[in-house]
């Protein structure tokens, strides 16, 4: 049995118009491919929330910067297409990027502040290309509920911003990152770690770990995260874009705790690899 | 009897989904309020494509630059209400600015080049209010037609290209301008005029009328226009922002007739008011 897999805007939206007729649920989970794990537990997720999964494969050009990994990301649709199968989802949608960005194409949804900051220091044109394309898949698909793994926790962020700035009518939820046995959180780029790099990787979710626990003991977000930067480092990391505590709801700076769930985020370049990783404290 | 008005995104969702439930189709049209029978026939217009037409009224401060007539742009809800009771229009929506710009609200939604050029020389950051706003309302209601008036032409462009862009699921009718006896487009700024000054705005509509003929005949634009500007400017106008021809559907600049639809856009200062005006042809 082959998945059912759709290519343009007219035939997904009939198949959640059929969906709707009855009277069935849908979500949708957007992705860029290369599915591992964790994007499966966002479509097992997907069927507590919902009656119908659709999975979205997507490598969106607008969200890579110039000399990003836009062109190596990796593509492998039939292997994501018996993924979903096996976990039983619904329908694919895979349109072209003809499809998605016609001649003559020159909106732009921008989130500010939210997508200056973090990642968006070193990547400022990615999050307009996410919140731009994930304002058009939810058009397109206008599912009741998206489920966003918090693996991209500024991207969950900026979404979620998005989505009530523009009322656009839908639910958005987060699910928790999925790791490896030593820590390591799933990622599509996990690939482009050799085996020495690998076996590094793990230590940005240990140092992130450690944040946490001092923070909420009172210690200065600076001392911890200058602490963590230079652990990352000596470990054998090539460079660090920042490790940083924030609010968990609006992402500003919390220099010290005071009382309000926070996020410790981090970013940083090990071989040709760009890892990201974030937690939340309290646990 | 009064027009059921709705305050809330959830109230008008609400109505919207029980005309749906019916099986009805609904017409959504915009208006910052102060309306006249250009806007009534917009409604009219609207129960031509829908069973039910929703006019909203809301005077959006980030459409406005800063020393614009913001603060005096007129508002008279109940004299709105009573008019569009009038043509039978279904409901008002009428959100506050609360409801509108939660806290924390920072998206926006730009459409580039389109968005520059015209109008978008003198008011830089129009159109992006226009654009966001317009998204946020298409998105509240969900209608299934939504009808702007083509005095506003490059409105209406940057209109359809952010719903074409984002695939908002909504189709966009524009509705020719209704005129005063002399010519002059209804407008609700056309109020700023004294009575010297509403005697020499007419002008505007019979330059701009007159540009078409004589460029279908093979003359230059650009000469046509510059003769226009001056006769604005010798028949009393304080200014002119631009006159232009331009391609109907793109609205890049078109030097000399090649065969397809035109239209000819004015903009000029006449005392407090800044008057807008457009014409296609062929006609």
């Amino acid at each position: 049995m082959t998945l059912s897999t759709f290519r343009t805007v007219k035939d997904l939206r009939a198949q959640v118009a059929a969906w709707r007729g009855q009277g069935l649920r849908v979500a949708l989970v957007p992705t860029m491919g290369a599915l591992h794990a964790g994007h499966l537990s966002l479509v097992q997720q997907g069927f507590t929330r919902a009656d119908r999964v659709i999975a979205s494969i997507f490598v969106n050009p607008t969200q890579f910067g110039p000399g990003e990994d836009f062109d190596k990301y990796p593509r492998q649709e039939q292997a994501d297409a018996d993924l979903l199968r096996s976990v039983g989802c619904s329908a694919l949608y895979a349109p072209t990027a003809a499809e998605m960005y016609a001649p003559g194409f020159c909106t732009t949804v921008t989130v500010a502040g939210l997508s200056e900051d973090l990642c968006g220091i070193t990547r400022p044109t990615h999050f307009a290309g996410v919140a731009t394309v994930v304002t058009k898949l939810l058009l397109q698909a206008l599912p009741d509920v998206a489920l966003f793994g918090e693996k991209d926790f500024q991207q969950l962020t900026v979404i979620r911003r998005t989505v009530r700035d523009l009322d656009i009518p839908v639910e958005i939820a987060g699910v928790p990152t999925l790791r490896e046995a030593d820590g390591l959180a799933m990622s599509s780029r996990n690939r482009y770690l050799g085996p020495d790099e690998r076996r590094i990787a793990p230590l940005l979710y240990r140092v992130l770990s450690d944040v946490g626990p001092g923070f909420l003991a009172g210690q200065m977000a600076g001392d911890l995260c200058a602490q963590a930067e230079k652990r990352l480092l000596d470990g054998g990391f090539a460079s660090v874009d920042y490790v940083s505590v924030r609010d968990a709801e609006t992402l500003e700076t919390v220099p010290k705790w005071e009382g309000r769930p926070i996020r410790v985020l981090g970013a940083a370049k090990l071989g040709a690899a760009r890892l990201i990783d974030n937690l939340g404290f309290p646990v």
